[in-house]
Formats: structure tokens, C-alpha cells, sequence
């Protein structure tokens, strides 16, 4: 059995996903169909790979991974299907592979050409369902990689993925995504934080202040701000039984300073 | 395998969806149950047909497709069992295939009256969990349709699938649905237009004209509204980043104009 | 095939439930994953014990059950493994089986210490990935409970399941929960309301009142407020095409009084 994820910005009220499936089990009848999200903001490429790089390694190796954030649909963006680390990947080149190429250098992109495999005739602005899925389900299937394109070089690579040293010992960054619960995913990632050492620190956020730290959101009285080493690996902003993201009036995408003394 | 497809007005917070899934385990282990949509507008028989319009074709033949949005629960309305294209599909009769019966003329379809294959005690409201979702599973088990009930002719089919004449070279229309992305999916059909030849046209909505086409979203300057041929196959008002939904004010069942010059 | 069930207050925007699957299929190829519901209200445990009650018995024998809604996680709440009527309930001890404790006196709890199990490093903040969803999936795979840890006798019962007797033939109840139709779904039970025998009656909800039953939502008039014998297997109040929960400003754990004449 052959395990296919699937992450598109499509909501789950529309046909879309449905019919993506529908192709796949066409071609590919015993496939493991996840959902990982189809509710990513529409186009937002930078949450759908933050999304995408909290998942992909939960999954075995062989697993196929569909991810269709796709603003460029009909234009000259490119398909790409990408192996790293014994998994695969079909998107559009545009970015949201960022945080993997980083995680997994070693890795091998091509351009998907190969219009046999596309289902037919193709649409001009539903390539999920004509071009993504069944290059998907071909893959689970058995196809080879090289089957579908020849690799490339000068695929797509965003700049959203690390905090930038601005001064002594402070650090711009990003807003990577809001989850559920308004915890603020940040891209200073754990490791660092604890090579840095346990320390004072202050995190300026949407003209507000943090400078608590917790190791677990029991521990912190309601309504308490606080950081936490979050569970994606990145330092979290959080209120226990509240929403940072509605307490500082931060979105995904937004900047924060970190300033340790 | 076996696919079994839902779509309903459940929702997915509820225990609904899930309650008609482990029934349907119960009866099929090894179906390949896939979500269409559980988030049709409560009621909203024209956006289901639509929908599963979409969908169903997507899915390999001796797909089951169980549709239940159903106002009339607990009242006298049939519960049916229809063929078409070699798809079953499972459903109360209120006129949720209308868009099905009209794209296979050829279809059978009868009334499910063999109550041995329910779930006992059938409750008053919830005959998606006792009556529709067992009849699909024993589909997909291998039953034949002759075992559940016979043909029947007096079905329900309504009309809202196609846009009607109303003087020279102007058609009064349906909004079928408003997409998640706010794009308003009318009920114009791309061949039509395509016969019709590309020309200058006028498409009222919400007291508001639109009179571009784009052949993509990207090609289209952000915040322009413009007509496409949508992967549906019919035309749809769109905006480039933007909801067309918004800036129209328009909503599912709304009535448009077209006028070509 | 094994199927396991998912229950969390995650969401479906996020990667948390997506996570969980990968973690699951990893461990066990061939289960057959289903959502009953990733969108209870974060940290309802009431809501998720209702929602967990209705669905679970529909499931064939041998189902796993994951219920994760945990406001404690990180604290020392502990993990627990349940055998009730030949399912298998794995959740944080925080009261979300009160209800099933009920329904099935006669089950076994267990404390859940098996470490080696588990997806190491355990993170402090997703429990659901690092410690539930691998013990799921191994007991889909056969794993004897046992080998998962020591029966305990002091887990956590909450008391929301039974309404109160108050006076002559006066309760005071709770509202388990409002669902995606506004409706209010009482704990009070069908069999009890049909034992004291079909009379007049008033429900107070809100500073209003209720005092019409209805056998099914068709024949009422449209907006008309009444009670009605749920799928659920208690009283529920609804509006025919409406939203109880609106007309009456009432919410999940909201109190009601039903006073029978």
C-alpha cells in the first residue's frame, strides 16, 4: 500500500479535493489517502511549506506527497516532482519546497513534461486534478521519477525560512504560521535558542513584549503570554486557554525582534 | 476495493460523518471511503447537485457515491438507488441528481424499499447513519441494485441546471455556487459559449457589469474582475487575488445576465 | 485491515492530524484511518465525550479509538488505554470516557507507561503525535493491551452526563452540545422523557420556553421552536430550517430546566 498525501489550499467545501482523489484511486486503486490540509490560507506559499515541512516526515518512505498551492495556475510556472530522503513530492515550482530543500540538501528535482501521464483534456486552472494527481498516483504506482521529466537545476527557492542577525544578539524573524489554538509558530528554531543558553530575553511582537518562558502550557497561569519550545522545533509564542495571535494582533507572515541579553 | 464516496450538509465537527463511516466498516472493512464535501450550505439541494456533479465522474466505475442533503428527513420522501455510467449513487429523492440524470440520459433508478438491509432501530432523523449508509456499503459488498427496491419513474428532477433565453442574444442565468475562493460558478456552459464565438459580451450581476475574459487568473491584473471557463466546464466570475462573491455581493442561487453584442 | 478512529480538538487548517496519520501508517500500513471529528471546541472535553459517544459503537468490534483533546498535555495527567464491548479507547485521563464508563460499566482502564513504544524524543507539546498515535497504531497491530502498562481503578469520571432532579418532576440538565444545525442536544434521555409517558411540559432555556415535541422536522412550520427525540438518543431543541442555539442564545454546557405537568 502506497500512502499519498495531499495539502492544497482548496477548503474542504468545494468538489476539489474530492476529485483529485477520484483520479488517484482511478489509477491507483489501494492508495492511503491523507489529508494533511486543504486549509491553507489561499496562496499562502510560506504556510503551505511550513505546513508541508511539519508533516512530510511523519510518513514512511515512498510516501507521495501532493502539495498544490498554486497562484500561477495557467501561466508558465512549472510542475516539479522532487525526491529527497526517500520520499516524493509533486507541486508547482514555487517555493513551497523551501524549508525542505534546506532541511534535505541532498535531493533531485525535475520538471514534470511528460503530458501521457496528464489526464486529459487538461483545464486551465484545475492542474490538480489534471496534472498533480495522476502524476501522483503514477508514482504510487510503481512509475520511475525519471519517467516524468529530466531533472533541473534552477528550480524555486523562497527567503522566509531563518531569522536575521540585525545587531547584538538581536534577531529579526518571521511569523511562520498561526495554528488553531492562535499560537504563534516563529522561525527561531529550538536548537539554536538552547546553544544560545537559557537566558533574559525579550521578544517584541506587533508593539507588545514577551519575555517568559515555559516549558509546558499547564504550567502558566490563563492568560499568561509566554514562549514555548513548540512541538514543529520553533520557538512558539502562546497563552495558556487563550490566543496569542488575538492578544498581539499577529498574523503568519508578520515580523518579530528577539533581543537575549 | 471498493470507493465509497460522501457528501452531505453534516459538517465535519459533529460525530455525523463518523457515525456513517463506522457503519459502513462494519458492513465493507476494506471500502476506500473518500469526502467529497460534508460542508454543502445546510439544505442547499442546487450546491450538493452541483458539487457532486464535479466530482463523481473523477472516480473510477463501481464507485458508490452516497449523497445525503436532506430537508425532508423522517417525512415521506424516498430513499433511492440510482445507476448511471456504471457509478451508483445513494441519496433521498429531492432532486440532488437532477445535474447527474441530465448529463446520462441512460440511468435506472429505483426506490429503496428493502428494509432488511437497514440499520434497526432506523431513528427519525439521522436515516444517513441507519438507511443510506448501510445500502451503500452492501453496494460496494457486491449486492445487487434489484435486491434493494424496484425502478421507479416518477423521481424528482428540478431546474436550475442551465440558463434560459430570454431575448436576442440574452440569457438570464444561476449562480450554481460560490467557490472558496469567492469565484461565482454560473450556469453557462463553456461549449456554448465556445459555439457562440468569442465576442464582446455583458454580464450583469448584483447591479454590477463584467464584460473581460481571461483565458488564466495570473495573466489579469490583481483586482479585476473578469470571466473564465472554469474547470467545471461552465463560465465563472472571478478576481484575480480577490473574492468575485465579495465585490458583487452575489451568493449560490443568484440570477445573472449575459447579453452577447 | 484495523481501523482507528481520530478525535481531537486540532483542527483540520494545521498539521497535527496529518502528523498523526504518517506516525500511524509507519507503524501500521493497511489501517483504516477515519476522522469523527479534529474540530471540537479546543479543550471541550464535555463536547468531545458527547461527540466520542455517539460514534464509537457504530465502529466494528476491534476499532481503536483515538480521543486527544488535552488541555494537560506536558503536565503529569496521565496516558490511558480502555477495552470497552471489544473496543480500544486510547486518551489522556481527563474525563473524555465518562460517558462510555457509563454506557459500558464493565471495562478495563489502563495507565499507559510502555516508553519503548513511543516516538522518541517526546516532545512536551504533542502528545498526540509522540506518545497516542504511536500506541494506536501498535495496538492495531496487534499489540496485547497488556504489554502498554498496569490496570489502574482511580481514573478520571466527570459528572455533565445525567440531568438532576430538582423538584416535583422538575430537572435541571446540561447541554451536551450545539450541532452544525444549531441545534441543542440535551442530556436528557429519550428513554427516560418516554417512561414518564407523553404529557405537556415546559423547557426553559435562556429566559425562554419550550413546550411543543415534534415526531420529525417536516412537519413543523418553518422558525417554530420545539423539542424533538434526537438521533442521539436525548432530547434535542430545535427549529425547523433554523438555528436553535441563535433564536435562544445558547451554548455548549449551557443549563436548561424541563418541567412536566
Amino acid at each position: 500500500m502506497k500512502v499519498i498525501t495531499l495539502l492544497t489550499d482548496f477548503g474542504t467545501a468545494d468538489h476539489y479535493a474530492g476529485a483529485m482523489k477520484g483520479v488517484m484511486l482511478g489509477i491507483c486503486p489501494d492508495a492511503q489517502l491523507v489529508d494533511i490540509s486543504h486549509q491553507i490560507t489561499p496562496y499562502a506559499i510560506t504556510e503551505a511549506a511550513f505546513t508541508l515541512s511539519q508533516a512530510w516526515a511523519c510518513f514512511p518512505k515512498g510516501t507521495v506527497h501532493l502539495a498544490v498551492v498554486d497562484p500561477g495556475v495557467g501561466s508558465s510556472r512549472r510542475p516539479l516532482l522532487v525526491e529527497a530522503a526517500g520520499h516524493y513530492f509533486v507541486t508547482p515550482d514555487n517555493g513551497v519546497l523551501t524549508m525542505l530543500y534546506d532541511a534535505i540538501p541532498v535531493h533531485e528535482v525535475r520538471q514534470i513534461t511528460a503530458s501521457g501521464y496528464f489526464r486529459h483534456p487538461v483545464s486551465r486552472t484545475f492542474h490538480g486534478r489534471d496534472i498533480f494527481a495522476p502524476v501522483a498516483a503514477q508514482l504510487a504506482n510503481g512509475a520511475a521519477p525519471s519517467e516524468f521529466g529530466n531533472r533541473i537545476g534552477n528550480y524555486v527557492r523562497l527567503d522566509f525560512s531563518t531569522p536575521v542577525l540585525i545587531g547584538e544578539r538581536t534577531w529579526a524573524g518571521t511569523i511562520l504560521k498561526v495554528d488553531r489554538f492562535g499560537n504563534l509558530i516563529t522561525n527561531f528554531d529550538s536548537e539554536t535558542w538552547r546553544r544560545l543558553g537559557m537566558q533574559m530575553f525579550q521578544m517584541g511582537i506587533g508593539g507588545k513584549s514577551v519575555s517568559r518562558i515555559a516549558s509546558n502550557y499547564a504550567e502558566m497561569p490563563e492568560g499568561e503570554l509566554f514562549v514555548i519550545e513548540g512541538s514543529a522545533g520553533f520557538l512558539e509564542v502562546s497563552v495558556n486557554r487563550g490566543s496569542a495571535a488575538e492578544r498581539l494582533g499577529a498574523r503568519s507572515g508578520d515580523p518579530f525582534e528577539l533581543q537575549l541579553r
